[in-house]
């Protein structure tokens, strides 16, 4: 009888479970339909429906029926591994999630759906004063979120938890200490050489459908991502999502005078598509059905963008078919030329423009801001000054208007505060597992060849499987042999930015 | 105490009303993406994911909290006429769904997810055999769907009544019988008269983005469909579906070779998508929120597409914008040509394809075959033989292959049986409202100028803002005065094919 009634208790859950990811799933959906490709007038309506989806979806997963069927599968206990990684994960998603009341996470969801509205508009007319009382919003429910989570040492810690499990701000703070006092030195050694490289080349033109169909063919052939289960939209600003491993998303932006940054993005979002789409089909429509922290994720996009796709031996690679694409760009170039251009560094006004040496810097400024503001002792109308000082310090530059400045990005109107900080933690460990990954001699002179297939094997084995099994320090632990560091990722940026710039 | 109680009672039912209806928007969400953007390896999860969602609404919709409210709203009575509809129709629902298990609800979207895939298939490579075992299956759900329903006279009444809430079997036959007795002669006529028209003008080569851009240029100017709320994307089988008043989709498919088919299809879905957003906002996100039934639907598209979109006025004031588009088309040809090729009466097998004469009698033949396939006088195996000899009775035609036979509709892949006869009585009901509409003389003037604005605004104020409010015979005598006839259908066939044909 025990077994039978408990039995039944495990499988009840998954089946709530599987309702809970099922909502998530349609949640996504609305919401890149909105970005990609709903009519506009339909923003109202759609704006209710998600308050409201989500809203029940927090009802159904913190409701007394999944409270009671979790304490029964777990009196039980599990007869798998996968079903004890489950167990522990709801476990800690459910205590977190009781803390919020469910009205207080539909407005939570309202009030960042009309954020990114005004945001959208605000962006475009370069207008602070527009998004100004959105983001006041936001930040004040931010701060009520923190309080009903909890936390010990920094309400910052309460939001740095969702996105990078375990991490702590003090921890952040010392990591990106290091990180600046050996990178600061190198950018300062590359802007007081001089460069002489003329990077016109990146400004020529290239029409979007062409940039469309190469990044999407290497994307595919290089990178693994195939239209049977992907598909590449525009919106405004680049993301990737995903309604089940075999179902992702990827979106990009087109400029048909600097190819950068669809390339590139493009590659990015692969990087975060491949990973979903290495988790285990085991952990389908399951809260385990992910990637493991938004850093691990990055970690992924990273290496695909810049690791291989600014590396030398790719350009080698895929030079001939780039000039194809492209004949304006390539012509009078070669592989060699185009892997400097794009790996040209320059202090500069956009974040997700930014080279691998300075893009850390515009991380550490969003980071401080941040901390400055969940603190109280940056009020929201000071931010855009605030921005502007501290860009001045570490990039040497200030931006001209908003629109090139705080309103950049997309992530605070989204209530995403306490995200930025794994775009690094991301960079570091992209590095990190990629010299993991070339211990093997194989994958090394694979990859060198500019095939990618046994690399991302490695990757689906070490990483992308494991889902949410693993806490991101296993993770890292398991497939590097050692913790996060900073160490590889600073002798990757000495390496190759002293050779292309000719220093030491 | 008791009117505050009340109250509580009747907000509170609204905001389920409003999440059922969410949901449902989620699902149509799913189901649009699935038909027009979706990734092919992401159909099985899909199907789940369709299935527990619309199982879940179902259980949010017939649950004790929904029977509870609506018991207490009830008691309390309406303080608007609004909310006294939203109960009448809520109550409806509520005792019709109640008897329908979830888990039976959840097995049918399932079935129909996997006959709907089956089809596609079975459709491409012409192989009914592909597809028996799943329409076996969707008939016996359909069957038991009946018995749970509950029924006077027929179980196709209990299917009826989903689609035509009101209407009857034995009414159809009789609506038939009497639109078959007054039709048959007229195209037994036409087709003896003999036809020296060259319709080669219809399959010469018009260019699908040219295609797409003349019929929306009509489908907005003329039908009032705006971008700022709806979208137009490529799908197997056209539809309409929406997820607000203001967030309209429609699907065609183009033939480069025989533009009427994107055309007119366009045009039609145009049809039901301005009566959905017509509907009154202040039905939003309720069970009234949405067309009163298929056949005032079909009223709506079959009025754009025949009634308006061929018409020799129609013709008149747009062949110069359709010469302009379509020049290897229009050479040699003027408006009279268009209008009379775009008219051309020749039985043929494709329903979806067929003149206004025939057009009925496709419906007949599927309103039989249903009907003998519900009574278990025919069986599955002997569909594709059953359904020849009828086309050969009828339309005197037998289909080469079943592809354009009996798998030519997408309808009973999804569990629609009890839907093909909306149609006709849609085709009876539009000359039956453009009749009405036109006793307004300054309506008919604009209208025979090819300006439609005022007859749609008549069409809002008289059918649309309602929703679900009035049934559809209450909507038909208000907006005609008369119940539902084939006369005004009748006399409108003889007048414009007697008039083209020279007859009488």
């Amino acid at each position: 009888m025990t077994t039978t009634a408990s039995s039944t208790a495990l499988a009840d859950l998954k089946r709530r479970l599987n309702l809970v990811s099922d909502l998530s799933a349609a949640g996504g959906l609305m919401n890149w339909d909105q970005e990609t490709q709903m009519p506009k007038d339909a923003a109202r309506v759609r704006g209710l429906q998600m308050a409201s989806l989500a809203g029940l979806q927090h009802e159904l997963f913190t409701g007394d029926e999944t409270k009671n069927l979790l304490e029964a599968a777990e009196q039980q206990g599990a007869q798998s591994e996968i079903d004890a990684d489950l167990l522990r994960v709801t476990r800690r998603d459910f205590d977190k999630a009781t803390k919020l009341p469910t009205a207080f996470v539909e407005e939570l969801v309202q009030a960042q759906n009309e954020a990114h509205h005004a945001w959208i508009k605000a962006r475009a007319d370069s207008d602070f004063a527009h998004f100004a009382p959105f983001l006041q919003h936001n930040l004040d429910l931010t701060r009520r979120y923190a309080e009903l989570i909890g936390y010990d040492e920094h309400p910052y810690d309460a939001l740095l938890d969702d996105y990078e499990p375990g991490m702590k701000t003090a921890q952040v703070r010392e990591i990106f200490a290091d990180l600046r006092e050996r990178t600061l030195p190198l950018l300062k050694k590359i802007v007081a050489a001089g460069d002489a490289g003329d990077y016109g080349v990146l400004s020529r033109p290239f029409p979007a459908a062409a940039q469309r169909e190469f990044s999407l063919k290497v994307a595919e052939e290089a990178f693994g991502l195939l239209p049977s289960f992907s598909r590449l939209d525009i919106s405004a600003h680049p993301f990737q999502t995903n309604f089940s491993a075999d179902d992702l998303r990827i979106t990009t932006r087109f400029d048909e005078q600097y190819f950068p940054m669809s390339l590139f993005g493009t590659w990015h979002e692969t990087g975060h598509a491949m990973y979903e789409h290495g988790v285990s089909r085991e952990l389908e429509r399951t809260p385990l059905s992910r990637g493991a922290s938004l850093g691990v994720h990055e970690s992924q996009s990273r290496m695909f963008e810049n690791l291989l796709g600014r590396s030398r031996t790719f350009w080698r690679r895929y030079f001939d078919e780039f000039a194809e694409a492209a004949p304006d760009v390539a012509a009078g170039q070669d592989a060699e030329a185009i892997y400097r251009a794009v790996n040209r560094v320059e202090p500069s006004l956009i974040r997700v423009e930014a080279d691998e040496v300075t893009y850390n810097f515009h991380i550490m400024l969003r980071f401080e801001l941040e901390l400055s503001l969940m603190e109280g002792q940056l009020t929201v109308a000071d931010l855009p000054a605030a921005w502007n000082a501290k860009m001045q310090e570490y990039i040497g530059l200030t931006p001209p208007n908003d629109a090139e400045g705080v309103l950049q990005d997309v992530h605070w109107s989204a209530g995403l505060i306490g995200y930025f900080p794994t775009y690094t933690l991301g960079n570091l460990l992209s590095v990190q597992l990629l010299d993991a990954a070339r211990q093997d001699s194989q994958i090394a002179a694979a990859t060198d060849r500019a095939d990618y297939a046994p690399l991302r094997e490695w990757l689906r084995v070490n990483v992308h499987q494991y889902g949410r099994r693993r806490t991101p320090g296993q993770i890292v632990e398991g497939a590097t042999g050692q913790a996060l560091s900073a160490d590889a990722y600073v002798k990757y940026l000495h390496e190759k930015y002293g050779d292309i710039y000719g220093l030491e």
